[in-house]
């Protein structure tokens, strides 16, 4: 009898959560009465178009190794940034990726990624509609930015989350020693979300008020009212924090930065300087003392931080994505809805991928104060399930134990 | 009968162990028979100057109090970054301070802080011996820069050495995640002394070899030398990741920083940009993705990440203080030497004030490769028992639970 095999691969930015569902998923292949072996490709879709294969069923088979991989950072897959063309302009590389999909048997491919990777999920599904392919297309959604539709909230999410309120109050008692005036500007990743940046304020607790204000991409930056924020608030309090994130933009839709930017192949912009900007503007206009952090990439590969709410519900939409397939279903991403949050409850389900590639979901304006500089009790109430929960990383000699990155080198 | 007190203060940049020299000065006197109340002085010498005081006695009875504080960042009784002057030039802060000690029968100070801080005691004590007190004037050093004399390493750099360790792994797998090329570049404090970024290379384990580059203060910094270094590391390897310390300097022993300097009160020069002057240089002449990371303040406050080794060294180092009083020691600053490496053994002792304040201890070259871009094993022997241990910090909400900051206002 002819093998059924299923393959993995992962996209996009890291996270912390991203080998979660991959160790889901290889957990659900492993207790499947459907596939054999599971095998992962590496840089996501172009580990197909290069056969670049791993035998994660082999590999992940010892004692402990499924545990250790979930709490490893960034993809042991590898990533990639591969835009597939439109296969009516050019079915190559989908004649290709098929052609391997036979050769190994594979009967279902799952795909662990954020907006990008899941145009990726929903082109592969057409061209297998359009081939009357029986393989099962599923995508498993993670990004820190948290900017993905019909899902309550996503994988990755938590996790930077927790890190960024954690820092922001460790940031708190560094910046609060001295007597001086001083304003700290705190820059937090999310280019048209500011689910992240909002996530500061979980740092606020009954001794710290920081961050002081936040200013998200959701609501236009006006200059004039960032420096009345600044003053006013520097009459009452020492030091100002300010959490502000990467892509806030003023009226006319244009960024905030201190440097140029260029756009990448997805016609995003790469930001970096929002934080510096502001820096500069209250150097030149206030001119108290003035930092900026850029919490840069330890914000999606903290693991040794990651929420384990995050970290399981990431694990269990990779064991939903193998059982959904299992039963058929194709052509969709898994989802979580929250089905209550006191207690907090979610119950994973799936949604058909049109619909959720290439749409972004941001902060309902109603969850933002009328001045555009910090974020009202119902986010709070959103945001605070997510972050909840430790996970117990191993050290060896002082550093966290991680899944070795298997050198991204080809095994079968 | 007359009350026998002490006094405490912080003073210079923030580290996650000062708080625990703190608590082991409580501690002490909690136990001593000799001093009766522990009195906090705010924001350093100013507080005296300010006659701000908190009763440190009284506030950290409570059982627990003591733990918590232990692991909580940066100062708990706030700092300062005030010189004082020769009192041969101006007398009059040095009458005011032993007017306040008369004042509340202080017998023993204990200042803890850095090199300038050391300059303090040195001053207080010189001034103690001309007026013939016999006030105890003991310094608890810390630094994450590990850049004070006789002393075998600092309290505070430890927990420094072992978030950018964690740090920089974590960076690494998050790096080697894309098949293209690419540079990091990561920047770490450290102005005078490489000690810290040379604590990068305790990332390396058995399938990660970043950092591939560490450039330190200790060697002029060569433009060239760094460009054939990063092109000859791309030939054989996708994702070069460097480590490079604030404070490097050209041949001439000029900052290489991507922004103006100025200089502080003491002289030093504020840094920032030697990162960012590195990502410019390969994006100008080499041509491939690049980025820089300043881990900035993170890597001095992130007290979830802290060396056990260190703040229990620290601890001891305040109580080692009070017993020093206790015995009539004066005009000394606290010291520790490594009595064995293997298994790691530290004793604990003093040393005249004279002699440490205003001197800097750098990396021995011999401890660095002839190329000047890596460390030798000797160095890796030296740093690895000083980030053994992880601490335990509590949770809640998601965030962890640290001493409340006093908010800064007199108590008594």
């Amino acid at each position: 009898m002819n093998q059924s095999n299923c393959m993995v691969a992962q996209s996009g930015g890291p996270t912390t959560a991203i080998n979660a569902s991959l160790a889901g998923v290889i957990s659900g292949v492993m207790e499947s009465g459907k596939y054999d072996i599971c095998y992962g490709a590496i840089n996501g879709i172009l580990g197909i178009l290069n056969e670049r294969y791993l035998n994660l069923s082999e590999m992940m088979k010892e004692d402990g190794s499924l545990a250790r991989l979930r709490v490893t950072p960034a993809m042991y897959l590898g990533s990639c940034r591969h835009k597939l063309p439109n296969y009516k302009d050019d079915d190559s590389p989908y004649v290709y990726i098929f052609n391997q999909f036979a050769r190994l048997n594979i009967k279902a491919f799952f795909y662990i990624g954020g907006n990008d990777s899941m145009d990726t999920v929903l082109k592969l599904s057409d061209y297998a509609t359009k081939i009357n392919s029986d393989i099962r297309i599923i995508g498993i959604p993670k990004t820190i930015d948290n900017d993905l539709c019909m899902i309550d909230h996503t994988p990755g999410f938590g996790s930077a989350a927790k890190y960024i309120a954690s820092t922001m109050l460790e940031i708190a008692h560094d910046t609060f020693i001295y007597a001086v005036k001083s304003v700290t500007i705190v820059e937090i990743m999310g280019r048209d979300a500011g689910w992240l940046t909002a996530a500061s304020a979980l740092a606020r607790n009954r001794y710290n008020t920081a961050p002081h204000f936040i200013y998200l991409p959701e609501v236009a930056f006006n200059k004039e009212q960032f420096l009345n924020d600044i003053r006013e608030k520097l009459k009452t309090l020492n030091n100002v924090i300010v959490a502000v994130s990467e892509g806030i933009r003023d009226e006319n839709g244009d960024y905030i930065t201190a440097s140029k930017a260029v756009a990448d192949q997805f016609g995003h912009q790469q930001l970096s300087g929002a934080g510096k900007a502001l820096e500069f503007l209250v150097k030149e206009n206030i001119g108290v003392k003035v930092r900026s952090i850029e919490i840069n990439v330890l914000q999606r590969c903290a693991a040794h931080m990651s929420s384990q709410t995050d970290l399981d519900e990431a694990f269990a939409l990779g064991r939903k994505a193998v059982s959904l397939a299992e039963e058929g279903v194709t052509a969709s991403m898994v989802t979580l809805e929250r089905t209550s949050n006191t207690p907090y409850t979610v119950s994973y389900d799936h949604a058909p991928i049109r619909g959720i590639a290439n749409e972004a979901k941001s902060i309902p304006r109603e969850w933002i104060n009328d001045a555009g500089n910090d974020i009202l009790p119902q986010l709070y109430d959103y945001l605070r399930p997510l972050i909840q929960g430790e996970v117990s990383v191993q050290y060896k000699d002082g550093i966290p134990v991680y899944m070795p990155v298997p050198h991204l080198k080809p095994q079968i």
